[in-house]
């Protein structure tokens, strides 16, 4: 149900722009002004996103556009995605852009939805989270199209929540790292990673808010749930559990009580859903 | 041996500043002023790119950068790639994005070359060749990886070459699209895409340079060329085949006399090569 | 302590820029190059701030800079801040912005740390808070000073923390919406205005971390703050008073068992701390 | 009367954009989609500045705007500025943006109107001027809103007009720096700064349009006068006051026969104008 | 009939905004809100360039705009090009920017087509080529309006085609310069630039897809074309002529059996045409 | 004597990239990584302008410059300009960019040069100078570059100066129009066009700064004049004349008592000065 923020026209025309530093030169030099009608299709089983982003778009260069779909939605090779109208040029600069977007967006989404039923049929109170290890530049397309997919989006950027990892460890302890964290701001998150049963205790007692558990077995981090309940410090914490997880050891995790298991692999590892732009031919 | 373009430093700045609108609030928060060094190293065979990238956004940002590597040659699990000296607020600040720009070069370098090396074995004049399916904005460093890869980067956007699809055969014949287009302008490279055996003959008495076969099976391609020699028109072509192959159906084309086979999923289904930074702990 | 981010430089060069569209004729039509060495120092007592963005910027344009301060240390009218030596033109060129750029942030910090001071010795564990409503395009820059001053920064932008208002509950009431709130990501603090005692204690039960009592007199505030002990819930909750509150105001809530206290005025009512720059006259 | 240049769109998008990198959380996760409709008030006497910029930021975002006020009117607490109906994502998106804008922009005109009227009352033929000393980046927008108000806008930059101060005649003695300027372009205005009296009649001979008496107390001001009025310089030269000036010093220099008094503070000290917005419950 | 990319909006405005940086201070300062017509009118015979772009601006500031005229065509002093209608203050805002394009683009076009028809009067195969020698910042509008006058546009940039000089000549044999270049990309036009007439066959051998012959005779580029023919060449290779060509020799050349005569002098020495806007007294 | 401001070096680097939008194919393709030395010679006698330009773009990309000569002085074919050493790609990369900024500042500045030399041989008093027909976005660099020819930049945008011209005439008596500048702001010239002789003694009257006989003969410049001084306002305004001056037409004018001598000519109509850059031959 979460909606998200469109991606900025401003950054859509620079997508355009740059397909086409100097024009493009086939349709300018092979097609009459004409008006005509294009459909956009998936030509695979996905989860549409990126529709907001492909309607703003051709709308700011004078397409008009229906449809009757909506992201965040599952469609299926064949389903007419949108209808494009106007100017033969128009529609042929954009194609590309228009299927770079959605298949991207659409891209992340589908496996996003796949792996986060996956999770919430083992453990519905269970999300997946999404990762900064995004395309560069395309860090709000790709956060976005993890959560229609239906992941947690994590933190946007350095900004907007303390993040202490190996190494941040490296040059400072682990517990002073939170006291200062928690002394920057009372308005953003503090998490902090334990690499050992022990640290994450001593995480929780400090008084973070999210403890992340990486590279643990799921035995290992059964052991560190134990430990906190132990203590009465379970409910004071959320547990994020991360590493190298993939499709294939993802139930392993799910089953476990913890809140988050976040996958760089959302989005660092993608696969362009596929969709197709079809001029229809006059007559 | 080619080399190619960096991507501007304006560009690489911005994934910086992507990564952080208010700064890094960790860091900030719990490091203290401190020089540190830290290396980058390979967690899995892969072909590297993007070290061009790492080196000048470093030292843009005062690092001191050290490597015996460079782009395009072969490394291992456990190699290290660079080595960066200098404030540790900095290292953490490009973490990141050095890691995000070198992981998707070297993604796609990687499968690039592992194409290319299979299609070289079977056919030593035939080359791999990127499309235009490149994550949105990142033209220049999708087509960069692919051809430190060793693939043609053919076009680089609708500006340099008229290649005529399936959308604009909707809306005029492809002899008439060839023959405008050969008038538009000496200096770009006129392709077209012939849908039929019949129609690679018309492309090629029409004088394009390049005729794409899309979606053709290996038979319907011998028949394709057969004509054209038959005709005393193949040395005067280039042939492109394309349509949804993949490392699986690739020997099949390779095999054929063709000279460029171009994938989409060379840049449009990307799995990041896994970096990681490590800072040296000190003493 | 705690340091935080430098404006980018390109921002800063942009602050020059805008000062001289066509350049600075004054020196262009009077001065001839040369080499001169100019000052800035401090016309009344202050807390530094901006004295990074100075140098970098007076570096960038090719200036040698010499300093013995830092920001976050109070100075007092007459100490030079900083020397610059360089091309006359250039001193002059940066003139008007740096002390721009000093003046509102130090003025900023000034505030903030007189503000914090006479917090800290009331209630120790209490700190000033700032807001969003800084000067349009300024938001890192009067951030950045506001902590400076000692301030905590609390949410940077729209996209780092919930916070739920009147706006919000207008349209939603409080308690779904911080379930919905919770439901969109663990990653981002959780915090909800209360308008009355009641609605404070439903805001906690609810999850929230951080509860905003706007407008409330002091007497209101201890009532909250009784109900939310007796209810074993003012652990769980970070309380912040906000509303009009001034320096005349402030000891009024510094001595309640409170958290944070946000001030717009902090930033959006600024007086510039007073800066000159001299050039030294040769011989 | 005069009115003045709007900032440009590019600009006002960018205010938003600075406060929402990666979106507005709180509205995306708690608040559905529905049209509603808010209210921005005052909520104290000012001079209302910045409506324009208000209305068309609104409009580009796809609101739909109505107002009864203009730029320059004096209005009242409780005065309704503007209505605005669509979106509650977008309304509670520029909510604090165009409360900012609003509130910088009538604090800047609001003391302007009180400075002019109170200079008036003295001297009819005297006006206030504003000066550089502006938020950094924020040039246009206090230039504009100290015309509001009423103020002489003074030099916009750098390149408008010269301005010979001490940092100069440091450099160069003040004839010969009037004289070169005078040969630069006859476009542009040249002031000079007098230390002097005798320096204030040497400017004047040397044929600049505008001296420029700095710290001066009034009384010598009143010598400068009548020395200028003994040679007949007077009417070929605009006298300009100005040197810590505050509100309270106002009245002593409006009453001599001066043209200009400039003061630093009005764009670099400012209390923002106090707004409200307020989403109406449906109901 | 080619048509040709229109320059982006974004740039347009940016033409818009250099003009003002500070707003239009002589329409703000003495004309008051009123709505007017302009006529935008030929003063000379000129082929029309521009139009398009003076359309597209016009209306995002706002005006009505309304044209009986196409880019193209040719006009003679006294047309009416277009007419605007709308605020006073925006027309005047517009008007030298409007003026600036108009006359630039329709200069260039103007002597292009003169050119052209020179040529295409003795030789109908022959086309004049424009080079990259345009106005910094400004190569699209350039060669959009060479091309406009019936000029090929030659390569847009370094990216879009291969074409070997005198400089890499320096560095590399001009043969294996080819081969080097054909290896690159499959592509993209190869061109390289022959000495003597035994460095013209040999390129040709090599596969290169154009001859350029610079400051070479006519009868050096007829000895050349003879060699080609001898070699069974001359089909296999376009031939461009260049070198300080101009209006007085162009005729010299275009009698010989070339296909493309290159003059940076159709962008480097541009004599704008001449426009005027007048607004329409009220009556 | 009077220097200029630079080009900003984020325009400048701009220049290069609208020149390699994907890089450089030509020497990517087929030049070796190596180091090489070029020299940029004039190649006719000119005027230099824009060696600042090209000596700060060429060592942003790493490149070593070294000249001996200055902009402003004039040259002749055969001088050596200025000598780079560095990465052969790098310069091959530069080489038109530098090219066409020293060909278009030079070609300026040397038409100004002479234009003002006619002008000084006959009136030493007088002085052309530029207007706004520009280039779009290059109104800097045609200003500076007329100013390094001798030429009064005139208003550098509409911000800086007033100029009541024909469309504003057609909207508000030009009396009414000046009074009201003169209100508007004290630190802004104020010019007026007239068109009769009798309006511009009422001009005069009204206080404005330049009086702009447009379209005027000589005899009717000489009558305006005469007019002036029998009223004693000759002295207290200054004379520009403008409309259609060239060359030819020049030294009729110039003998004339006037100030200024605008012409549009002087930048809408450039012959870029020719320049070669020559990498030399190793060995």
């Amino acid at each position: 149900m979460n909606k998200l923020p469109d991606i900025p026209l401003s950054r859509l025309i620079g997508y355009v722009e740059e397909d086409c530093p100097f024009g493009d030169v086939t349709s300018e030099a092979v097609i009459l002004p004409q008006v005509c009608t294009a459909m956009i299709s998936a030509r695979e089983s996905l989860v549409l996103a990126g529709l907001t982003e492909v309607t703003r778009l051709s709308e700011w260069y004078g397409l008009s556009v229906s449809t009757a779909c909506s992201d965040g939605i599952c469609h299926h090779a064949g389903d007419v995605i949108v209808t494009l109208t106007g100017q033969a040029h128009t529609i042929l600069l954009l194609e590309r852009t228009l299927l770079n977007i959605l298949g991207r967006m659409s891209g992340i989404a589908t496996r996003a939805r796949r792996m986060q039923d996956l999770v919430s049929a083992i453990n519905p109170e269970c999300r997946i989270a999404a990762t900064r290890k995004t395309a560069p530049g395309l860090r709000l397309m790709d956060k976005k199209a993890a959560m229609i997919g239906g992941a947690d989006p994590h933190r946007f950027s350095l900004s907007d929540a303390v993040l202490i990892k190996d190494n941040h460890r490296a040059l400072v302890s682990v517990d002073e790292a939170v006291r200062r964290a928690k002394a920057f701001s009372a308005y953003h998150r503090v998490e902090a990673e334990a690499d050992t049963i022990d640290e994450a205790l001593l995480i929780a007692r400090e008084g973070a808010d999210i403890i992340l558990l990486d590279n643990m077995t799921p035995d290992q981090v059964s052991q560190v749930i134990s430990l906190l309940v132990k203590n009465d410090l379970r409910e004071r914490v959320i547990i994020e559990v991360s590493g190298g997880i993939t499709e294939e050891t993802l139930a392993l995790y799910a089953s476990l009580p913890i809140d988050r298991i976040s996958m760089g692999m959302l989005t660092h590892t993608v696969k362009n859903a596929d969709f197709s732009l079809d001029i229809m031919k006059e007559g």
